[in-house]
């Protein structure tokens, strides 16, 4: 990534996020590559980073859409998106965002439990419409043995065991307004070991069959996503293998491959430059206060990540500190006991790998504007959000001061 | 608080926040009569609940502003309180805010650091006017006999030491630009022991007397806020034993009193409304999942906090399960192992104490808008913020696809 923090600084003020485009692109077409002896389809996670602009620029690269609510669907078709590359996914869906996404006519809706399809079953009667269905497989994957794997457990509220699944699309097969489609699990975020993913692919393509023995057939068997990036020196899966295992798992069966990657393709896309406002020393603590804060980028608060961090000076005076924002809380921090050169006013702080997850779970907490997303993309930039001002905050609130 | 919830349900839809704006006035008398015996003003942490209804209703009271960004500053002007009333504070001020704030004419700015006072100064300077300072000062109360309290010790970021303080208060009493007007501690949030507070106190009252010895008068003595409330079973600090022990500490002192409350004012004004979507069990685990998520109130996955949670149903049946919303993060959970009655699609379920940094801390993850505020008073319910559409969430995106 060769992009001139400092010429953005000056044009956009700070804080903000750039994303490098061109990353994205590479990232989406090894892990399409990856996948080429047989159909597939990448559906982009769009919770990861859902701006308009990223999800045109994977739309144009060919990828669909994995939306987890009808906003998230919406902007896929607002970037021109075809519905039958979109997903909708999700353990909570609301009567209306069922109804809207039958009205449409997505791919599938990715089903979490047998409550939920007795839903859309009843809402698709309503509509006269036929509901394409996939359902969510928990394949209760041992913790034991993968400590790390957060979703895939009967202990957490994703998807639905196999036996109940089973009974879930003989359920689809006899209504009249459902139709089993496709096929899905997904372990977790921020995978870096193969074997576990390949381990519940074989679980799910193990009920595939069984359902084809009953003459249930199914179109669209999604491997879900959760490839892991360097966010330190995290030893990655590499995507030719990790493709190959979940061939190899699929071995007979005629099924169109669907992968979800959201981080995989954005995160390390993206870096949040923040300014340094001061300095101070607290009994012998030293702590670098900068203009970005918690309710900017909240996951070192939310889940203690860890995101590399470099200021963009040529001090070489390392010393431990703190890097926090201006929010008042003792948990607006972006480091701990970190080492970083001595700062001076006006410095700029990188913090890396925050193309995922950062950008989305921004909040306006103090008063805060959101700030500006950028792309950069053959060496351009281009503004793809606007910094919100204090008007932007207020608008909804506003009209109803009496 | 006599809120009919399902009224407000079939007229707003659900999620919702509502707020009770008479308990709210039932709290701020109750502190400001506490300290009658002098001359005080409450500062409203306006970051606690920023909603412009919400302040104003404050303003009608008499209250002034504790504010921690210039968005702050302008939410408390726009619902008319005066400049002399609000305070700014916050660890990490931008050039902009301070400048903004000085030309606003704004009672003092609190200082949090030497460096953050020479920028004032300079700014001041620049712009040919005098600032009005008032400085924190972080009491260093010993963590090891108080644990609970976050912000009132040297490893955190907040405030500077009473040394420190010494040179600051001298520093601008020799200046051109600034000018010594209040001192400030606070130091820490949902504080239910009052022997913490009033050894702050005293250290910084010793401060005041030390000053006033050197000829530096202060008009305002800002003890903060932090006074805790009711979640599951605190036994609380009685306000007037707090206003007394205060003014003891004050003795001989010729001081206004400055007090910021927030989530004492609002906390338990304020009820999160969200709807069952339906129920499932996976392996022993039984799920309740609702409409509203973390996106909405995300204090249960950033702190662990408890908020009492009630089912608005007749059910009898109780057993043991997790409520969580439709996010896709295993984080994204209201209570773990909590007993709540058997529920149907569509029954209402109460998340209470949620008039405090609730709403504000509120995103936009997963393409969720922001839900409505209701504000009731007088037995009539109001609106006092729309809830987001899916416009409204790309407003600022959308002209920049291309």
């Amino acid at each position: 990534m060769s992009i001139n923090f400092k010429e953005l600084a000056n044009k956009y003020q700070t804080p903000y996020y750039v994303y490098d485009f061109d990353y994205i692109s590479g990232q989406y077409n090894e892990l399409k590559s990856a996948f080429k002896a047989r159909k597939s389809l990448l559906a982009y996670a769009v919770k990861a980073n859902s701006n308009l602009s990223v999800i045109k620029h994977l739309a144009t690269l060919g990828a669909g859409a994995d939306c987890v609510s009808i906003g998230e669907v919406k902007r896929a078709l607002k970037v021109g998106i075809e519905p039958y590359k979109i997903i909708f996914s999700g353990v909570g869906k609301i009567d209306s965002e069922i109804k809207e996404a039958l009205e449409l006519g997505i791919l599938m809706i990715n089903v979490e439990s047998a409550a939920e399809l007795d839903r859309v079953e009843l809402i698709a009667k309503e509509l006269g419409k036929i509901a394409r269905i996939s359902i969510r497989v928990n394949p209760n994957i041992d913790p034991q043995t993968h400590p790390y794997i957060s979703t895939g457990l009967h202990e957490n509220k994703f998807g639905v065991d196999i036996d109940t699944a089973k009974r879930m699309y003989i359920q689809c097969k006899n209504s009249e307004n459902l139709e089993p489609t496709g096929i899905h699990c997904h372990i977790g975020s921020q995978l870096t070991q193969l074997e576990p993913i390949k381990e519940s692919v074989q679980i799910v393509a193990d009920l595939v069959r069984n359902l084809n023995a009953i003459k249930i057939e199914l179109s669209f068997f999604d491997v879900g996503g959760g490839l892991g990036i360097v966010y330190d020196d995290e030893k990655l899966i590499d995507t030719n293998e990790y493709a190959q295992a979940i061939l190899e798992c699929l071995f007979g069966l005629d099924i169109t491959v669907v992968c979800e990657p959201g981080r995989f393709l954005v995160g390390n896309s993206g870096v949040f430059i923040t300014k340094v406002l001061y300095e101070k020393v607290n009994g012998e603590k030293r702590f670098v206060i900068v203009d970005g804060a918690m309710n900017d980028l909240i996951r070192p608060a939310l889940y203690n990540a860890y995101h590399k961090i470099e200021v963009l000076n040529d001090n070489k005076e390392f010393s431990d500190c703190n890097l926090v924002g201006p929010v008042c809380e003792s948990g607006d921090f972006f480091a701990k006991n970190i080492e970083l050169p001595k700062t001076e006013h006006n410095d700029l702080v990188a913090i890396y790998s925050a193309g995922a997850y950062c950008f989305t779970m921004a909040s306006n907490y103090n008063t805060r504007g959101k700030v500006a997303e950028i792309a950069v993309e053959n060496g351009q930039d281009r503004l793809i959000r606007k910094r919100e001002t204090f008007e932007d905050i207020i608008a909804l609130e506003e009209d109803y001061l009496k």
